[in-house]
């Protein structure tokens, strides 16, 4: 009987080679998307078709409105995104995202008898989010070690980062091996409605870096010519 | 200036007090009251209520759906209830309810900048909830301090358990001394829409238990006299 795992699939580049290596490492997979009524909906749609395109056994959108979270400027409409790097943690950062998705991804793990969770996590190419560090992953792990009914009958929860310590190029690079297509994922903060990207905002400018380092052609659809 | 605290406030006799706590130890209160679809609805009525009660700052109701948890009785309306005591965890427990709740107080408390989050778990008489124990509160509180931008900046955070050692009688002693009216808190898994309380679950056992040990009227509605 194969192992099943819960992968938060975001409809970014990261999220899409994560479940390609799940896919992999031959889990069943079992893949969960938060609409957290966040700005870049185009985002949603293509998780839709990076889940189409694995074979996994189920996917799962959690509606949860984080709209409240106004310190954001992915879930404060009012707010800009930022189109130049900064210093410190950037308007992006929406406060415990990566916690609230795990804890949903820990939940539904629990309900399908899984133990593994993954996740797009890291803490090279990234933006200083403090979810995104190797320490705080080992922490949410422990916790979850002691939060479910799965510790107490004895099952370990595994979260699985298999991207934590790669570069953007590196990300790519694998993702292709598992013949990703990558022009049907969406890592823009600010996509239009057909999920074109800004190229300005940070996580353009990663995603853009990472593909000239690997030397792949970039597929991603720009708004403007950057 | 008064220090801001988020509550997680259910609408249960246990929150009710907690909020009544952190309010008599003069915290500004923002009360967050989670709306998970369970079957108990009239418990966020309750809320309401208490919310009222207190001179709190604000009261915020975040929706989640979580009645794709099937596993649990009190998000799957096609399971029943269990009116006796049973052995291990019973099927009440919906998994990672704690930690669902704790982090997106979490988020709040971020957002509105607060340290202090309270909770009304309790260790003593509580129905075996792997997320009510010290352990776990304790591993939540390390993980709190590495995932968001509150601790980067060398604030913690703190998640006050007043009732955690406490007996359901200590804390209805507490309660009273706060004024709480308890006829306005809703604990049974399965009241029906008035609010009235079955008698037989669970939570209405300890409730009626703690009333009794401490010696003060129980002023709980029941639906059947029990």
């Amino acid at each position: 009987m194969s192992k099943k795992a819960v992968i938060l699939l975001s409809g970014g580049l990261d999220s899409a080679t994560v479940l390609g290596i799940a896919s992999n490492e031959g889990y069943d997979c079992f893949a969960m998307t938060i609409n957290y009524q966040q700005r870049h909906h185009a985002e949603l749609a293509a998780a839709d078709n990076i889940a189409n395109f694995f074979n996994i056994k189920e996917h799962k959108v959690v509606n949860i409105d984080l709209s409240w979270l106004k310190s954001s400027s992915l879930t404060n409409e009012k707010m800009d995104i930022p189109e130049t790097a900064s210093e410190g943690i950037p308007s992006t950062y929406v406060p415990a995202r990566n916690t609230i998705m795990m804890t949903l991804a820990m939940a539904w793990a629990e309900t399908i008898k899984s133990q593994d969770i993954f996740i797009g996590v890291n803490a090279v190419d990234y933006s200083g989010y403090p979810d995104c560090r190797p320490e705080y992953i080992a922490s949410f792990q422990k916790m979850a070690n002691l939060a479910t009914k799965t510790a107490i009958e004895g099952r370990k929860i595994k979260i699985h980062t298999p991207l934590i310590n790669l570069s953007k190029s590196e990300i790519i690079c694998i993702g292709k091996k598992s013949n990703i297509d990558y022009s049907s994922t969406v890592s823009c903060y600010q996509a239009d409605q057909d999920g074109r990207a800004c190229g300005k905002c940070d996580s353009c400018r990663l995603r853009k870096e990472g593909f000239k380092q690997a030397n792949i052609k970039d597929p991603t659809q720009y708004i403007i010519s950057a």
